[in-house]
Order: C-alpha cells, then sequence, then structure tokens
C-alpha cells in the first residue's frame, strides 16, 4: 500500500502588469507570481475529495484582486500580503510559498528627459523574491536572476589538480562571463526592499569588476562577501555562476597568432560555481 | 566578514553520443550530463588557490574516456561509473553528484522491418537519473521528464472551496494535460535498469488512462502508487504535473453552443500539482 | 515624405484544440493558427483610421467559431475554409494566408490496445500547411517542420574544395543528422490531404535511412525526389536541411582510440542545406 | 524525374567575440554569423560529386581567420569583407550572403565611472545586418530585432470593422508593448554605419513615445517615415510589429473597478503587423 508523505499544489506564472498613474507621470511593475501551499490536503491526494481545495484558479484571481488595492512598489511587500492571504483563507494550510519574479522596464528618454508614460525592456534580468509563511513564522528571500556580466581580462585559472585527463592549459588572462544568481536571505520582516537590492545589485557588479580573479570560486566568494558587508538586513547569500566560456580560436593552421583577440562563445558544456556566504 | 558555508562544483551540460556497432546493428545512446562535486574547496573560494581543484574541463574530457570502456547499456550504470570515479580521483571529495539526462532516438522502420542504423527523434520526453555517492553511501533516483499526455474526457474538478474569489465553474467533464516529471528512488544499486523504467513508465501510462480523475492530486497518487506496485526495486516516487488547462470556448457570443468540443490549450497560467508517495 | 509600399496584419498563435466524439472513441486535432490580410489597409498606417481593418481578435473569435462546424478532418481542409472565409468578409482585402502548424498526439496502447480517449505526446515534430488565396487564386503548400533523423553510418563527405583555411578531414564514415523542414507545393485544391501527407512523409524517411550519403546536399535532393514520386498530386518541394554534426571526439591524449563510437553532438555552428525539387 | 530548381548552402550560427585591446581600455563585439551561397552546386545535389564544395566547415573557419585581421568596428564592414572573400573564394558562386546579429554589452560603471574591461549584458535586443553580394551588385540591410517597448497610454482603437464574431470592446486607452522588427535598405555601400544605427533607433523610440496611437499599423507607419527622415543614406525600411497585448483584467466579479490598472500580459495570441516604407 501507498503513502503520500509530501504533497504541495498552487498555481504557477501568473502574470501581471500594473500601472500606477500619478496624474501624467506613470509608473510599471510587471512580474509573475508562482502560488504553492502546504498543509492538510491529503483526502485530495487519496479520495479525490477537494473539499479542502482551494482552486489555483481561485489563486491567480486572488492575485489581480489584492494587486488592486495593494500600491505594488515593490515584489517583497506584495508576496507577504499574498502570504497571508492564503494562510488566512486556508485555515488548514501550514505554510504558503509566494514567488515573484519581477520583468525589468527602463524609462525611455527622448531628448535627454525621462518621458512620463514610455519604457523599454527586453532584458533577461529579474528581480526575484520568495517569501515563505507559516503559522508561526515568515522567511523573505530576495535576489538577481540571470545577471550577465564579462571581463575581457584580469581573470585567470592556474595551479590546478592534472590527472590522465587534463588537457586544459593553464592561463592567467582569459575571458570571463556568467550569468550571476544571487538569492540572499532577510533577518527582518521590514527593509527597505528597494534600496537593499540596488545596493547590493551595485556592490556585486562593482566587486565583479574590480577583482583581478584567480577562480570564479574566488569571484563568487567576495561577491557575496561584499552584499553581505553592504546590506545589515541580510544574513545570508547564495550564489551561482555558470561559468560562459569563450574559448581562444586557434588560428595556428592558418599562420597566424591570436593574442586573446578571438573567442568562440558556447553555451555548453559550461562550468557551474555555487556557493553560501554568511556572516562570520 | 564572511563564511563559506555551503558550496559545490562541476560541469554541466556534457553532451554526449555513443554508438555501439553489433555489426550491421548499430545502437545508439544519447545523453546531457551534469557533474558536481562537494568536499573542502573552500581555499579556492576564499584564497583563490586552485589546488584543490580538479577543472571541469577535466570532468568534461573524464565523460568522454570513461564512455569509451563503458557498455553504456542505461544511464543508470554510466552515472555509477563517473560518481565512483571523481571520488576516487579527487582524495577531499566527500560526494559526488551526476545527473543524466537521456535524448530518445527510435529506431526507424522501413517496409515493417526495422532499421540497422537509422533513427528517428524528436520527442521532448527524457529519462532521467540522478547518483549522489559519499564515501559510505550511494543514492539513486531515476525518472521520467517531460511524458506529456492528455485524456479527453473522464476528468472532473468539483467540491472545492469557494470564496470571494472564485469564478471557476465546477466540472465533471474537462480535458486533462499534463508534462508529467516523475523521479522514484532505487532502494538498491544493482537493479535491472530498464525493465524496471519500461515497466514503470507503462503503469504510470497505464493508470492515467484508465482512471476516473477526480482531481489532478487524485491522478498523481494512484500514478505513484502504481508505480510502487509494479517495481519492488524502488521505496518512493515523487511526481510533478503541471495542469496544462485547455480552456473551453465560449460561443455564446456567436450564437453557439460548445458541447465540451472547442478548447483553447494555454501554457501559463497552469495549475501545479506535486506529491511524493512510499511504501506503508 | 514616405510612402506605404507593403503590408500586411492578422492575428498569430491562436491556438485550438477540437475534440471529436464519436460515442466513446474520441479524436483530438491541436493546432495553433497564423493568419494575415493583405488588401487595401493603407489608410490605417497613414492616418489612423480603422474603417477597414477587421479587428485581429475577431480573427480569433472567427477561427473558434468555424472550427465549431468544421469537421477538421485535416489542417488543410480548415485552412481552406478560413481563406475564404476572411476573403468573403473583408471586400477591400485582395489575399488571405493561413498558416497551421499541428501539434501531434498518439493514441495511447493499453495492454495492447488503442485507447479510446487517452493520448501521449511531446514530439517537436509538426505537420503545416499554408495556404494562400487571392480573389482568383489558391495555392496551397504542406509540409513537415522538425523532423528529427538521425543515421550511424553510411554517411561521408570527401572530394570538397581545399582552401587555406580547411582543417576539415575528409571522412567516407560520419554520424549524420538533421531536422527536416520539408514544404511541398500541391497541384489541386482537392487532394487527399491526410493520405498524401503520410505517403510523403513515409518515402522520405525510408530514402533517409536507405541511401548512402555523399553529402547532405544528395540526400535532400533524392529525399525531394523520393517525395515527388510517392505524390503525384504535389508539384514541387521544398527541403531545408541543418546538419546537426556529432563530432568525433579526439581520445588520443588520453591513450585511447575513437572507432567512431564517441561523439559529441552540437547545436551550434550547423551546415544549413536548401534545396527546392521540382518535376522535370 | 525530379530537377533542382533552387539551391543554397552555407553554415549558421558561427559565435564569435572579439576583443580589442587599445592599451588598458577594451572594446568587445560579440555575434553570430550566417553564411549561405548560390552557384552552380547543382552535381553535389544530384551526383554527390563535392568538388564544387567549400565545406561549411572552412566557412566558419573563415570567419574567425578574417575576423582576426578585420578592424570589427561594425558587423556591416565585416558582412561585406566576408561576402567578397567567398566570392573570390568560390569561382562558381553566384551570390554569397552574410547574417550578422550582434549581441549588446554595455560598459559597466563603478562609482560613476565608465570602467575599462568589465561589461553587462542580457537584452534580447539585437543589431543586425544581411549583406547579399552578387558579381555585380552588393545589397546592405541593417535593422534591430527583438526591441521591445511600451507605453501606459495615448493608445487607442476604435472604429473598425464589426461582424458577428465581433466581442471587443473600442477603447481610447490601452496599453501598447511591442517587439519591433526593423530591417532598413541602404543605397550606398559606404556609410556610416554605427552613427546611422544610433540615429534611426534613437527616432524610432522617440518617435514610439511621442505618437497618440490611433492603431499599431499607425504607429509603425510613423516610425518607419520617421526612420527615412532622419537618415539619408536609406531608402526603405520594413518594420514588423506583434501587438502584445496587456488584457485588462474584469474585477467586477470581486465587487472591484479596474481603472487601467490591472493587466495580464500573455504571448499568444498576438497581433503581427508589417508594414514597408519607402520615400515618395
Amino acid at each position: 500500500m501507498a503513502k503520500l508523505i509530501h504533497d504541495s499544489y498552487g498555481k504557477s506564472k501568473v502574470r501581471l502588469t500594473k500601472v500606477t498613474r500619478n496624474g501624467d507621470r506613470h509608473e510599471i511593475r510587471e512580474m509573475s507570481v508562482d502560488i504553492a501551499l502546504q498543509g492538510d490536503f491529503e483526502r485530495c491526494y487519496t479520495h479525490g475529495d477537494n473539499a479542502s481545495i482551494l482552486p489555483t484558479d481561485t489563486m491567480k484571481n486572488t492575485v489581480y484582486a489584492l494587486a488592486r488595492d495593494h500600491p505594488l512598489t515593490s515584489i517583497e511587500s506584495f508576496a507577504m500580503t499574498l502570504s497571508e492571504h492564503f494562510l488566512k483563507t486556508v485555515a488548514h494550510c501550514t505554510s504558503s510559498s509566494i514567488d515573484i519574479s519581477e520583468v525589468p522596464w527602463q524609462r525611455i528618454s527622448v531628448g535627454g528627459k525621462p518621458h512620463d508614460h514610455s519604457f523599454i525592456g527586453g532584458s533577461n534580468e529579474r528581480r526575484i523574491t520568495r517569501v515563505v509563511r507559516s503559522r508561526d513564522d515568515v522567511m523573505i528571500e530576495s535576489g538577481i536572476d540571470h545577471m550577465l556580466v564579462l571581463k575581457t581580462t584580469r581573470s585567470g585559472f592556474v595551479g590546478y589538480i592534472k590527472d590522465q585527463f587534463t588537457t586544459l592549459k593553464p592561463t592567467t588572462d582569459r575571458i570571463f562571463a556568467t550569468s550571476v544568481k544571487a538569492l540572499w536571505q532577510y533577518n527582518t520582516a521590514d527593509a527597505d526592499w528597494n534600496a537593499n537590492f540596488n545596493d547590493i545589485r551595485e556592490v556585486m557588479i562593482a566587486v565583479f569588476a574590480g577583482q583581478d580573479s584567480l577562480a570564479v570560486q574566488q569571484t563568487l566568494y567576495v561577491m557575496g562577501a561584499g552584499a553581505l558587508a553592504a546590506c545589515d538586513a541580510i544574513s545570508e547569500i547564495t550564489l551561482t555562476m555558470p561559468n560562459q566560456h569563450r574559448l581562444l580560436v586557434n588560428l595556428e593552421p592558418f599562420g597566424m597568432d591570436n593574442p586573446n583577440e578571438i573567442f568562440v562563445p558556447t553555451d555548453e558544456p559550461h562550468g557551474l560555481i555555487r556557493g553560501t556566504v554568511s556572516r562570520e
């Protein structure tokens, strides 16, 4: 016989655009929301009894209804509101998880002046948050996904283990490109979400640019340490950094040198480095 | 000051095709391999000291070199070999994870006869495995990803919670479509991987087709229970099933009825149901 | 001053699922429809005058409404109906184009018996059609997209031009993998669309499997010639075949040979071969 | 019997990164190159005779070799060089087409100062060019792909045709979002490619922001007209603009109004508007 030992259900990819009209000056926030509930939903699995089930369609409606009255100045505050709502509405729900991923829109400049109601988008970078709330506790993580950075020098990789399958040559000067995913844990439920996000993002980019990198691992560590130093409101940060290799092309067969100028960007295979950094 | 509290590194998306030539009759296996190592790699993060680092480029080479001598009759056995190799090679590695995703190729039939060396592919379905090995232990999970199934009737959804945001109408007859991800845990390191995979896949499809579904949750549960009943070598199974909605089109504005015939398939938003089923 | 010299507008990616219920035995067709109209719509572009514009939202509704009464036994016949409708409805429309791409669903077998109402999908292969209708004429093209085929031998590439940038080695035995796009032109508006599709697909696969390929170009040509020979109702066929390279891995640095066994599949760069074959 | 009536072959997705080092100040250009040749290659198709075939692998090598000596200050000038090379190398080639798509990298600012060698990317927007060269002629087109713009007001759609399938309500205030593809034809082979690109892009964005749009078609037309007015070196421009709908959510069932604040962004279906604008 079979026993249900874990379960969760919800709605994913609820997309939302909210326009806030301060007179002629408009603000726009666009996002995708994922909702998941845990709790006593077992009879639905084992008996097809839906009496304990808030339909995922209703979850979708709830996102739009609550967005109407919410200022939506940050995805964190909206995720807090949503997570609270579902715990309140569904008595037998023990924990709600809200994931929000924000699509960036930048105000267009026309003749050097920021436009009132026109925006340009197109970046893959996302501001993200995850709020997990139980009856006693709330955990707030925020971060960045797909932040694509590259440096053309001040990155090397030497002194590593060699075995019978080693063909890689050591280098003291290579291109370093990566798509950063960062997720930091807040130690408070009442932070200045937008300012913190901007501070952490800025310091991570500056550290990436400024460091002489001896390994992707080392860069990951100093970026994480930099984020912790820049923001008291966070307790730890997890970084995931694929090594998006630019391979030096061998031009010798054509009688040419290649003084670190011509590279092939490749998507696969790629190195994948992860690390979590916390305060000492 | 900052402290590294978790780390892992490796190579992802190492793609491999192996052709086995039994005379004129060829076999093909194609896959993508992800490798991750955990262990004492801290000085690389904190000091840029690579003395403990086996380069991810070498991991890639290792996949090809070991594939040469390995029969590769199943992705599980190859993942076992890889996970063992890295623990043996890297003395300070405490745990290695190998994920393999197999790309399916079917033998072409010509005039009703299976062809010796020609194959047709194109399915998004993947056979997957994950082997996590420490110095004392090995954990083997296998599964299916992106198994897309649909039934045109014998699925309903009634009797759920109603609140102020409910607009969904109950239905006793809807289309049920989902892209199944299943991951089961083996209780042995020496199973007939291919036969088990085929048995579990077949029973899950048969259960999906045969059940009168009262909820996606219920179908998930009986598919999991079916898998456990069909294969003694597994101890538990986790299923993830998005509800890929087909929405009934309202044709009334055009003076038409719609007796469950015309639907819009939508990708987002979608329900997302997860559950883990184990033996009692 | 500026002049509009070409224009077209319409609705893309109108997704539709139609279930036909012959008693307990259900049929399913799923597709995505693109509509484009050409004609006298200039004042909309130059003056923002929409008096000549049938909204693209109405085009979407039309797809669902017409699908209700249409048997939808083939995408060709449905595209014919749609193309006719828009010419009739919009008096100043000179030409309508309908593109349909069908998502394949296979009936599930349970215990060797085809199931009445359960289906399995997941293939990227698509059956496609394009109907372009003017006031005097109709052009019907049909085809296949993303038909992924591979052979492990009987493919070579020798005797090509060598210049100062050549590094490729000739080979008489390589893997040949390609994702075929075929588009054939019908010489009639009243063919057995389904039978023709099946015949052409089958002969192209058989030719691919059976031929000793000296070049992708040559295989393309014999597949096209085979299609023309198999189906009197078509006048020409255009094939597009990327060469999805499987590169032989050099195992010599590891002291190993590689007798055409271990390959890396790569997506980019890829060869891209196109050709149109007609009757003499 | 079958006859080859059109053919073309080449290499696609040749990815290239070039770093130019002006002392400490580095420049980076990253791109993907597609090459296609037309000419007398028929015996390869009909007889598998490769004597006339420059391998696509050699085309790839050529991109890297020529990039070494080329300043690569614009994709247009590099495409010109490549197109010339292949016509010169392959005597029986009648026409070569080079398509280049450039991946954007922005210099990182640290403390308000542009960094010497660190860059941020991640935008889907692409600068593109196509150079088609025959023995007598060269055609140069350039453009932008995936330029994502949105305005929250000053867009309406009224006064359109109504028929039995119309359900759309007229609106004088909607969100207008689109992903612009623009391709303009140069009337010279010797323009300031970078300045022209920047001018045309800037004017199109300004027109989009500034116009009171009565239809996507009208906006397309004025953006095209604006480009022609801004740049004497181009003779015509083709714009493709999907209407990436933001649908107003009906909040009435929840007892709420929705004063143009809460929208659902949708990817499909979408309107698709095309137009070519030339000088009078």
